[in-house]
C-alpha cells in the first residue's frame, strides 16, 4: 500500500531550518517507505527564511535585488515567485528589506528607520506583472507605521507646511497630510494578502511602539515619540482613506507596516498561518494526503495556543486525515494535543542525552525519528489486515 | 478493533523488574486501546526473580521454604507451583538457596560454599507431588559442581578411604567415588528442566572455576583448586554414572550446578530462554497475540546475540506475529534487530535528560513509551483501514 505523506512542519528554533526539518522527515519517510509520495508545506511565519521556503516548496524562482535598506543604505535583498499552476504570485518577506538583522547594531534607532525598502520589492512584482503578493511579516527594524513603504509605492506625507516629512517613525508627529493621489495604480489591480501576528495592534499600551520599540533600540522617550507619531499617523491615515488602522487586527505588525499595508497598498492582513496555508493550497494538499507529519521544537501544553503542529493539525482532522508530531521535547501537557487533532507523537530523543547533543544531531535524529514512526505505523498497517 | 497483545519484556538492569516493566507495558497498552487484551509472558533468565515472575504470570502460589544456605547456615528461601491447566510445575531458582547474594561479603570463598540447599528445595517439590520441575540457574554464590545439591538428593561423595567429604568446591579434589545408590527415586519420575547459560562449560580455559570462580571470591590459587576438583568430580560421575558432564553444554552454570543436575537429578539442560518460553507456553500465548511487546534496557547491535527482544521476535516472526521494541536507549546498531523479527522500536526518553532521571522516572517513561506506540500503531491501522 502507498502513502501519500505531507510534511508540515514548522523549524527547529535555532537549529534547523523549516527546510532542513522537511526535508530530513521526507528521507526518514522514504527509508521505512521507499513508494510513498511526499507532498510538502513548510509552516513558516511571515519572518526570515519564509520566501526561501514557500519558492523551495512550489518549485519556485528567486529574484535577488537591491532595495533601500532600513537605515537608508541600499542592501542586497530579494524577493521570490511561487511555482505551480496557480495565478502568478509574488512572495515577499518584508524582513528582507527592513529586518531587524539588516539595522547596524550601532544604528538601532527605530525613530529613523524605514519601511521604504518594502515598498521597493512590492513595485518589482509589480513590474513583474504578478497577480498576487503574499507578504510576510515578522522580524522588523523599523516602527514607521509602513510610512517609508507608502512613499516607495507613490504617496505624500507632508507636514502642516506642506513639505515632505523626514524618513522614519520619529517624524510621523509632524505629519499633518497623506496625498495618495499619486500611489501606483497596478496597487488596485492586484490582490496583496499580508501575513501577520494577529494580536498586534497599532496603537496603546499593547501598540507596536511600545511592545516591541525597546526591541529594535528605542529609549523610553523615543517610545513615546513613536507612540504620539503612530496616533498622528493614523488620523491622518483615517482624513486621507477613511480606513480606522488604530482598530485594526494585525495593524501593529512589523512596526506598523500592517497599517500601511491597509491604507496605501490595498492588502488584507490575515493571521499568519490561515493565510501561509491558503497559499501553500494547504486543503488542496490535504485533500491528496493520507497521513500529515509536522514538528516542532517542543510540544507541550502551549502547542494547542497558536503553534504549528495543532494549527496543522486541526485543520487535518477536519478534512479526516490523520497527523503525527515529531518533536526534540515532548513536555509537560503535550497530551493535551490529542484534543486538537494530533494523533500521536514521538521525540526524536532515543536515550538519555544533553540538549546540546540532541540539537547538534538533530538532523539525523530527525530522520531517524520519521522513520521509527513510520515503521510504527507500518506495523499498525499490518495489524489493520491480518 | 480489538487487539490481543503479548507483552514479553526483559526487566531494566538495576532499575526495574521484568514484573515491573510488564505491568507498565499493560498500562500504557490500556490507556490507548482500553479493550485490548493482554497476556503476559515476563522473560526471565533463570536468575533471581526468575520465580516470582513465573508464579506471577501464571497465577501460581509462592511456597516459602527454610533450606541450608550456600555457607551452611539455614536461610529463609522459597520456591513456586506454576497456575494454568498444564501439568504441575514447580520453579525453583538455584540462587534463592545458593546465591551469591545469600553468602555474606566476608565469607565469599568459593572452596567452601555448598548447593545444598538446591537438593533440598527439589525435594520440598517432590514432596509436593509436582510432575514437572524448572530450574532456574545464574547469579550463584557457590562452585561445587551441584555436589551439595547432589547428597542432598541422596548421592555420597566419598574420599579415598570411603569417608564423606567436607561440603565445597575445594574438597572435591580429593573426591575417589560417588555412590549414587540411595539417591530419591522419585528423582526417575518427574521431568526436570533447566535454564542455563548454554555456553557455560565445566572444565577447561573457558570452565567455571576459571571464568566465575574469581567473581565469587576465589584466589588465583582456589581457582586452580575448583578446577582440580571439578575434574576429579567429572572423571568421578562419568565412573558412576556413564554421563561425561565435562563435554555437556551448560554443565558450567551455576558453579557447576548443570553438570550436578545432569548427573543426578536426571534433568535436561536447555538454553535459558528456549525452556522459559516453553514454560511459559510462549507459542500458545503467540497463537492467541496478534502484536508482540518487548523491552530490555538497550536496544543495540548486541541485542540480536542472545539478548530477550530478539530471540522473542525471532519466535514471534516465525508465526508471522509483528513484534515491537521499547528500550531506555535506542543504542547504536538497533536496527540491525529489523533482520531478527524486531519490525520497530522505541525509546522511553521524551527530551534531552540525563541516565538518572531517566531511571528515577523509568516506570512512567516506559507507561507511556507504550501508550505513545500503541497511539503511532493506531495511526497505522487508520490508515490501513481508509
Amino acid at each position: 500500500m502507498t502513502l501519500t505523506v505531507l510534511i508540515a512542519p514548522s523549524g527547529f528554533k535555532e537549529s534547523l531550518s523549516v527546510d532542513d526539518v522537511s526535508q530530513a522527515i521526507a528521507e526518514g519517510v522514504r527509508s521505512a517507505m521507499p513508494d510513498a509520495t511526499i507532498l510538502s508545506a513548510p509552516m513558516v511565519d511571515g519572518g526570515e527564511g519564509t520566501t526561501a521556503a514557500l519558492i523551495h516548496a512550489t518549485g519556485g524562482q528567486m529574484h535577488k535585488t537591491s532595495v533601500t535598506g532600513p537605515v537608508g543604505d541600499p542592501v542586497a535583498s530579494f524577493w521570490g515567485v511561487m511555482g505551480g499552476d496557480g495565478p502568478k504570485t509574488a512572495v515577499i518577506e518584508m524582513a528582507a528589506a527592513a529586518g531587524l538583522s539588516l539595522v547596524p547594531r550601532d544604528r538601532r534607532d527605530p525613530t529613523l528607520t524605514t519601511s521604504r525598502g518594502v515598498g521597493e520589492l512590492i513595485l518589482r512584482a509589480l513590474d513583474h506583472g504578478v497577480q498576487r503578493i503574499l507578504i510576510g511579516c515578522g522580524d522588523s527594524g523599523i516602527n514607521d507605521g509602513g510610512a517609508g513603504m507608502a512613499r516607495a509605492l507613490g504617496a505624500r506625507l507632508l507636514d502642516k507646511r506642506g513639505r515632505e516629512l523626514p524618513a522614519g517613525g520619529g517624524a510621523l508627529e509632524h505629519l499633518a497630510r497623506i496625498d495618495i493621489s499619486g500611489l501606483d495604480p497596478r496597487l488596485a489591480r492586484v490582490q496583496i494578502d499580508a501575513a501577520v501576528n494577529w494580536h498586534n495592534m497599532l496603537l496603546g499600551p499593547k501598540g507596536v511602539a511600545r511592545v516591541f520599540g525597546p526591541q529594535k533600540g528605542a529609549t523610553p522617550r523615543q517610545v513615546r515619540q513613536l507612540e504620539r507619531g503612530l496616533e498622528t499617523y493614523a488620523a491622518a491615515i483615517l482624513a486621507a482613506t477613511g480606513i480606522n488602522v488604530g482598530a485594526a487586527q494585525g495593524a501593529g505588525a512589523s512596526g506598523g507596516l500592517g497599517a500601511g499595508l491597509i491604507a496605501f497598498a490595498n492588502a488584507t492582513l490575515h493571521p499568519r498561518f490561515d493565510i501561509m496555508l491558503q497559499y501553500l493550497e494547504f486543503d488542496r494538499l490535504l485533500a491528496r494526503a493520507d497521513l500529515v507529519i509536522t514538528a516542532e521544537g517542543s510540544l507541550d501544553g502551549q502547542s494547542p495556543y497558536g503553534k504549528v503542529p495543532c494549527e496543522v493539525a486541526r485543520r487535518a482532522e477536519a478534512q479526516g486525515i490523520p497527523t503525527i508530531a515529531l518533536a526534540g521535547t515532548i513536555g509537560k501537557g503535550a497530551r493535551e494535543t490529542f484534543d486538537h487533532g494530533i494523533s500521536a507523537f514521538a521525540s526524536i530523543v532515543k536515550r538519555p542525552c544533553s540538549l546540546e547533543e540532541a540539537i547538534a544531531k538533530g538532523d539525523k535524529l530527525l530522520r531517524r525519528a520519521a522513520e521509527d514512526a513510520m515503521r510504527m505505523m507500518q506495523v499498525g498497517q499490518r495489524l489493520a489486515l491480518r
